[in-house]
């Protein structure tokens, strides 16, 4: 690799998210790792909180005001929600950004605004921003500035149903997504109902009718279908650290079939490296993609007639999240799309 | 106590629906275990099946011609289907018998045959049977020779959606059923998606569109509501050893609101000492009924107009096995319909 | 049962031990939960902290200076080390008490400081406290005032290693405690290491050479042993939410072999209801005690010549806490030992 | 990578240590995996029975007589014990043989007899086998023909002990390890112990005093220690998938003290790039090793004077097999040591 490394900083470098894009992006070999941002932990070693990549030979944690932004060329954001926005927007405009964060995934502010409870700081940037889909948005993200990467459900459901609203196979109403996340989902901050004790051995509903991923999915499906679409989108925190599983129930457009579906799908990701759609009669599983950067998606014939059930599993970390980050600058970089992605899934 | 003891034998004392029909029988004032038939096991203390059993003083197992029949009472059956119905057709008419497999919960022996993929071996058994979902049939159960329990998923499904079909408040069509179940819902047969290692840390559908416990819950709905339902129920396989939650996504009849079917449950349970509907902005969790046998109802209103969301969580082998067994036993031996099952959830 | 009740006050009612005693001891025949103390939730009904308690008619979470405590005959305690002497020291003499906090388990304030951090601030009451450990205590606890319940692991060690200390059976030196617990010993307090993500999938020791169930330990095995005993004492968090599994290596005595450990130690257990010694070539295991006052105990020859191993088996918030507080609230007040602890172990 | 790629065939490719051997020969840039031989499972996709390898091409899985073994220049061996000696026994002498197998561990073919209850069928070769720990045999195993990879315990235990038992910093005498592992390590064989029901939210030990690694730790660490040395070792089945924690007790030898051993294990380790002695304060987790070939090491003052406490976690799937397996393939292949074991740790 002749190339000179990309010089990369990451905001957030001290939760879930930040954690994984660093344990993928020490080993991609066209990024260097200059500048980890964690306010919290600013002066500690990484290995202090983040054991596991103690063998890392990486910078310590520092503030925002303390990295030297002239030596960086592209930014990782893995801050949480409206903290993502002011930081971002105060970053130097030559340098590119990968946010992981909700902070610029809905187009219109307004909407931001009421979804998450606070006005957007950085509205102009939203205009500029590309959906990080990166299967369905290859084009757009290469030529991006900031790329704001899907949120883990949005990832998981899109891949699932955007090709078939786009082809309009699937009905725009009566979309009912029940989700089941593994709680690292619910990131590193301190929540009675993410101890051991609590979510452990046991599963429930939450953000019934108000999860904030609702609006993303909802704008990039009507974009697709071109029409307005309202779901339903039921998540549930299951008994596992990783993994994100989808369960679609659609309506059938017209005479289509499930089967019509299926090829839909695998036409449309006949190139795409990281999303299979599984062989007739295997079902997705979130252990079958664990730790990877693959979506696994199935498509099955409902018993209620016109109807069928889309199912989808990915790494929440990975493909939800760090991985997808890290597929998009590939992109934005001229890297393969595959670059440092290669691992597959660990099972068991 | 200065009854009697109701003499008892166990059909199955080795799977897990036995053992746990054990565990709760054993502290039953009104019951004396007086066989514990498991065929494979049979001259084997329980204590070395099940080593958590050691402190009662039990019987050995055996085979069934081993019991002594004129002196049992009652039987509780915890064969698998297909086996059951064999068993239980032999027993002296006298016994009564509280089954606890799929052998006689569908009145039609052809769908029986249909779904369990043989002929019903005890067809003129059928007719008599009751389906003991307790709070619903209460009068019959009382009355009954033999009560055929329903499945888990059965019994957390029709408790959440049975008042509201009666009450025709919701559409009986497109009803959308995800389900999602503890490991021990599989038995204790070895299978290798089971295992510890494989099971663990996942999440996956299976069984999808045709799943045996979907006849049960058509049979049932369709019979309150007067008319032929046809149902999608999905199960999944997750990550804890008990606890079974069902989100179901219903359509509303009419002008019928979300409350409205809160307000249809509350009355319909008002009096059942098991069946909680939660208070609005509680949601219920399979860890908030672990261990017992009470089942948690909640009600939401759905993003989608005209749609209400039902979530029920049990524990599937207290309530939706052999704590609802139990629960008929009372009703049939004239006990206090809680006795024996006073045991409160465990948390954590 | 004509006898009034009990009336009971909890304090700490809003922690995992505090939510245990109250789930066993609503079912306790004997004992009307009066007032249920948790500064931080005071005025909160109990069901909003811990659903899986919904179902019970109780007070009101109150302050302790809301409480009435003339109506009061016994406290269960329930608060953390270093506050629990501060509220029990302010309570009425006529109540008893029975605390399963740390704080008056060493009778030697200068141990406890030198271990807690901070004096003692109730020192005289130190002097009437009677340890808690049942089995061993019986006459002492039915005459204290206070009783001062054992830590989880102490428990489990001492069940096993008391008999074989007093009777110098094994040598008072090289007593190596390797310990296991689930992540609800940890408590309700939120931190990082006990996330499901982070506790989950995954085991570790902690506080190795300094946990504070160290000089309770060597306290009560040097009283039996009539001399000074160091053990180490190495614990373990494993992923799983109940249970403690406490493996230890002993030094036979003179010509003792691991057989006569057995004997000795089914002798001193012959009459404990809750003790079992489990029979040769069972190996006790949490799963088998789970949700239970069970304790199970195995002894097995050790590779090395002149060495045993006796394993030990608990739930901890159970035999190690709340289960234990009752029994001996039982002892105290004239009720049989296993009153409102009958529950059988919950397996799977 | 112009070197043409080593052609390899996996024995045993439907077990947990076959799939992880897949799993990272398939992304090592020097192998093409060319011969997958399960013989339960001849005819059928790998993808058919581990959906997680679904994304790569290979061929389907085959008998060994199937295999044109004149176009493979490795074996990888993953088949149980007993069935490892035989298969490989049949082999060419010019292949080169990784064997994860017990079969080839132990020198003397009476002490396999003895402890796996078989005699050995291929005598011959197991004084040519390699004894695989690769850190402490680089040189040996680069010449070898045939290599046998240590268990996944006797990984732990030997890089911990090993250079402490060769400059006799602790006493050949009185050597307990108390050791943790996931389920995974009992393999894909159907058990009812490793079901998720009853592994789960569980621990207990197994296999006291005669579990089969003992012979192999006794006789490395005896060769290193140039005397007779007998352990106790006592293994415990934690709930985890993946992970293994050896505690080791041990006692100094004369004035040593615990930093003397962490001194020492820093020096043996200086230059491996898989195994880390960690700082001094820092607890080694399985956690954080996870899916990955590191091995982390702590040392701790005991408070037992003259002893000390050595903690050792791997991953036993990798560095405590298929990754050692590699990490030696390497080194007989000339490849650097860390090819196609570059992933960093998965944590949550």
């Amino acid at each position: 690799m002749a190339k000179k490394p990309i010089k990369a900083a990451v905001l957030g470098a001290s939760g879930y998210t930040g954690a994984d894009l660093i344990r993928l992006a020490a080993r991609h070999p066209g990024i260097a790792l200059a500048a980890l941002v964690a306010k919290g932990h600013a002066g500690q070693p990484l290995a202090q909180i983040f054991p596991h990549l103690a063998s890392l030979d990486l910078p310590p944690l520092v503030t925002s005001s303390e990295v030297d932004w002239g030596g960086i060329d592209v930014v990782f954001g893995g801050l949480p929600h409206g903290t993502a926005h002011e930081e971002i927007g105060k970053l130097p405009e030559r340098i590119k950004v990968i946010d992981m964060s909700a902070d610029f995934r809905l187009r219109d502010p307004r909407v931001y605004a009421e979804w998450y409870g606070n006005p957007h700081s950085a509205p102009a940037l939203l205009e500029d921003a590309v959906y990080g889909l990166t299967e369905h948005h290859r084009d757009a993200i290469a030529r991006a500035r900031l790329v704001a990467c899907p949120g883990c459900y949005p990832t998981a459901v899109l891949l699932a149903l955007l090709p078939l609203a786009r082809a309009k196979l699937i009905a725009a109403e009566d979309i009912i997504i029940d989700a089941k996340s593994g709680v690292s989902g619910a990131g590193r901050t301190l929540k009675q109902n993410t101890l051991f004790a609590e979510a452990g051995e046991g599963l429930s509903p939450y953000g019934i009718g108000n999860h904030r991923h609702v609006p993303e999915i909802e704008q990039e499906l009507g974009a697709a279908a071109g029409t307005s679409i309202r779901i339903n989108f039921t998540p549930h925190l299951a008994p596992m650290a990783r993994g994100e599983l989808c369960t679609s129930y659609v309506k059938l457009a017209g005479k289509t079939a499930a089967a019509d579906l299926r090829a839909a799908l695998a036409e449309a990701y006949k190139d795409a490296p990281f999303v299979r759609v599984v062989e007739d009669g295997t079902i997705p599983a979130t252990q079958h993609v664990r730790g990877s950067n693959y979506c696994h998606i199935g498509v099955f014939a409902d018993r209620l007639p016109g109807r069928a059930i889309v199912v989808s599993a990915i790494d929440n970390l990975v493909k939800g999240s760090a991985g997808q980050a890290l597929q998009n600058f590939n992109l934005m970089f001229g890297f393969d799309e595959t670059t440092g992605l290669e691992q597959l899934p660990m099972f068991p």
